[in-house]
C-alpha cells in the first residue's frame, strides 16, 4: 500500500526506516471504487491524495452544466483542490475515481507536523509543487497556442498511458475538443506514421 | 532596492541581519525600462525575477501571431518561465516590462546554494510555489467556467491595482476577450453600482 509513495519520496530525499514509520502514522490509506468521489464541489478538500493505484480526474462544472477536466492523476501523482486544502474554503473541483483506486490521504495539519519532524519532507513537497506548477503552466500554454495534435501529444507526454485507461470523451473534454474532432485527429496522426 | 524582498521573506520566515547579507550575495539587482524584455521565447530563463517595483507580463504567441497573456507580475511577485528555469530548456514565454522596473534576479544554481546555507528559505519557496500554483489553478477554472464579469472580478482579486496600471487591450488579452467586450462589461458593472 505504501510502496510507490516511499519509492517517490526516496527518489528525492533519504529517509531512515524509522522516519518511514513516522510517515505512516500521518497517512490514511483509502480505497475508492470506480465512480466514487474523493471530493465534491462545495465541500472542503481536507486531504491531498497520493495515488498508489488507479486513476482519477478533477473537473469543474460550468454554468450550463458542462464538465471541464482540469487534471488527471495516475500512479505517483498527488491530487487535491489545493486552494481549498490550504485555505479551508469550499472546493471548486470534483475529484472522481476513474478506476478502482488505492490512495494515501494526508491532511494539511498532518503535512505541516510532518515537515516539523522530518524537515527534508519540505524539499520533497517543493519539488512536487514545482512539477505540478509546470504541468499547469504547460496546460495553459497548450490551451492558448497549440494545435489539436500538439495538445494531444502534450497530454500523452504528461500522462503516458492515460489514453489507454480513460474513455475517449474524457480525453476530448480535457483537450477542449468534441469526441469527433479527437477521433479525426487520432486517425490523421496514425495514418501519417 | 531589497526592501520589499526582505519584507516578503521575513513575513514568512525569520532571518538574522547576517543571513540577509548572505542573501544579497546571491541576488543581482536589475533595472528594466518600459517595453524592455527580461526573457524572449527560445532563450533560456536563467533567472527568476522578484519585482521590487514595476509591472511585467508573460505572454506566448500562437501560430497566427496572436499574443496571449499568461501572467502579470507586480510588486512582491516573482516571475520566470519556470519550466525553462528548472530544466534549462528554451523558454516558451516572453516576459516584458510594462513599466520601468526594479528587479532582483536569482539563478537556479544560486537558489539551490542559498537553500543549503539557509534551509528555511526552502519553506518560503514552497509557500511561494503554492500561491503561484493556486493563482494558475484559479486562472484555468476561470477560463472554463466563469462569466466575463466573474473573470474580471477574479483578475482584480489576483492583481488589485492592475487595471489602473496596464492598458485595457492587455487586460482583455489576459481575459481572452476583445477590448470591446471588456469595455461593455466594465460599463455594465459600474452602472449597477
Amino acid at each position: 500500500m505504501y510502496e510507490l509513495f516511499f519509492k517517490s519520496l526516496t527518489a528525492k530525499i533519504s529517509l531512515t526506516a524509522e522516519e518511514q514509520e513516522i510517515f505512516k502514522g500521518y497517512l490514511t490509506p483509502k480505497k475508492l471504487r470506480k465512480r466514487q468521489y474523493l471530493l465534491q464541489e462545495g465541500d472542503v478538500s481536507k486531504h491531498a491524495a497520493f495515488v498508489e493505484k488507479g486513476a482519477l480526474r478533477a473537473y469543474t462544472i460550468d454554468e450550463k452544466g458542462g464538465e471541464h477536466i482540469v487534471q488527471f492523476a495516475v500512479e505517483g501523482w498527488t491530487i487535491a483542490d489545493l486552494y481549498s486544502f490550504i485555505t479551508g474554503e469550499p472546493a471548486t473541483y470534483n475529484i472522481e475515481a476513474l478506476e478502482d483506486c488505492e490512495l494515501l490521504l494526508i491532511s494539511n495539519t498532518a503535512q505541516e507536523e510532518l515537515i516539523k519532524r522530518i524537515p527534508q519532507y519540505e524539499h520533497f513537497i517543493r519539488l512536487q509543487m514545482q512539477s505540478a506548477y509546470i504541468a499547469l503552466q504547460r496546460r495553459i500554454t497548450a490551451m492558448f497556442t497549440m494545435s489539436t495534435e500538439e495538445r494531444y501529444t502534450n497530454l500523452i507526454k504528461t500522462y503516458p498511458d492515460i489514453v489507454q485507461r480513460v474513455p475517449q470523451h474524457m480525453i476530448a473534454s480535457y483537450l477542449g475538443l468534441t469526441p469527433e474532432t479527437l477521433s479525426r485527429t487520432r486517425r490523421q496522426m496514425s495514418n501519417r506514421k
